[in-house]
């Protein structure tokens, strides 16, 4: 029997969306507003689940205690109040859309949590846009 | 490895809930004030889910421009500000429970979804109440 | 010391925004889809503000139990799975705009209330929209 | 074609996790804040989804009328405004984390919903922490 | 000109409603189930709302992580994960209603506050029933 | 009788904190992350309070679809993907805080609705902070 624990985590971050091999005129076809040269920004929310067995000593599935100190290394001091496409250097080859920003928090929080837990993170741009991704 | 990009719209309506093949009294029996004559109605929120492979020219799953103007094209002109029982056909001969309008949706919106995505759906009728549809 | 104590009611109802003595084209004009002829609805969210003195007895302004009943006695029975151009005699004549039905909230909810106590409502017809009224 | 049907309910309860084969000096480390003598409180909410086959004459997978009625009695009336470690005897020797409160909550709705019903829970214990169980 | 800035506060906690001198019907009697012996509990969300005149300079009225900095200090320390009729002093002779803990609080951050900023304390007890204090 | 009509909108841009007579170090003490050189952003929402009367003909105080107009025209169509300190050249010399950009959307939504009816901007950088200014 497996429970998945959840926890939400928040982020205020600048981007734009851009294809360096591509002309300034077909960025802007393909990304619209989101390729503007001087960047914007979101206030980005983020799920991390955790999914496994329960420790029957405890009680609990993984440690939220935890998990608060894994997101907050990992991704609040890495992404809160940065330029995306400026100061993550694995972001000046990458278009920062919310399907590789996902596979890259997927992958750093993947680091932390022992293997035979399943993860699956969710990522907010706004309440109307968001992506989730599990790995598979 | 896949990745489910997820936009959320809007739309409100009015709808009873009524099997024209049952008394009155059954009607309320089953469906409570749902079945009320004169009508009633939601702001229905929904979240059409498109699952797939990055495309790693753009980095995106699908352009959220094209599935918002699917969605205000398939969805939200066709019901927004109308009668469900009355303006839509498809619903003189079925109930509009949230379950036939959500294989409803699913059924527009897949039209304009290339085969190798996936599809899900979520409506909401109130903020305690919805439905999830896949299509399996 | 006056402290303000708010609850938060719920209904669900169809409506119309029309001026019966307009044209048809005229009333397109002015309330857009509003008045499409036959009904759409919303998930009304409004909130009973009473403002007035703690009793030293109790610890309270107003007891939310009282309130609760008030608001599902005046409002939830009343609007709850209505059509408000059909169902509610006064807006036979009433065009039922946020602003007349908040009125109308206003002065059912201030007939329970005794008249040291000040009253607010604030009502909300979807998340983007919503009027408030104290009575002055 | 399978649907899910979703209804969110509510409680407020008091608890603290405690494992009573622990010293204190070990809870607090374990579970923090949560760990503290005198209890503290949430505003629970939960989801309870059914997923199954539309019955063709009421257009309905599982009556939300039925449901609502279910989730007041198993739920509701059961946790509401009680301290979950004081006033539910199963809680006296199991610690009432998020996790076993889930599969509390599970079994208890699982004996009212027919078996060809496939049957998750979601449980919220704050907006940014919360669980998943379907049983498997 | 002035301008109003507000931060938002959380913080979990037990309490129940009791009048000490009063029968254990009549507490159940006025304050219902909030009266159960055991507690139960919430979670609070404060919005702390400080009026005044822009500073030039900086471009703000009040910095806002000097008062997240008063907020965690005087409120979210003292209360979070605390029984407020055991844990909190003043709380054993007050009940600790909505009422009763918005003028505590409102004393409590009253006093980090130059005498030139006006104050009002915002208090939400579930996401239906909150308080507003502005000390007159 | 005076009622008040609310607008919520919504913007993404992206900012940073500076002033340019200072120090990066004292920017840094001052402003914290907010003063990070490559900016960072936000989902903006605002929402516009019009108090005035009811036109009898109309049953509205100002009409919502001219509202909608104004607000996209004067606030969104100028805000939304932008760079507030680089694209609004007004900000080139004002730091863009909260209580800065306020007054700005204040002043530009005034000059759209007519002296008779009082105007109050409400604007939110993020859940837990947000400003409220009226004009006096």
């Amino acid at each position: 029997m497996k429970i998945t624990i959840n926890r939400k985590g928040y982020f205020s971050a600048a981007h734009k969306l851009y294809n360096n091999y591509w002309t300034k005129q077909k960025n802007i076809e393909i990304f619209g507003k989101c390729a503007y040269p001087n960047y914007h920004g979101h206030n980005y929310e983020y799920i991390v689940s955790v999914k496994g067995l329960i420790n029957p000593e405890t009680g609990l599935v993984f440690n939220l205690y935890d998990l608060k100190k894994i997101m907050k290394k990992e991704i609040e001091e890495f992404f809160d109040h940065k330029n995306i496409n400026i100061d993550i250097k694995e972001f000046s080859s990458i278009n920062p859309t919310l399907e590789n920003i996902i596979i890259f928090i997927w992958n750093k929080i993947r680091k932390s949590i022992p293997k035979y837990f399943e993860l699956k993170i969710t990522l907010y741009e706004t309440i109307n846009n968001f992506v989730e991704y599990d790995g598979k």
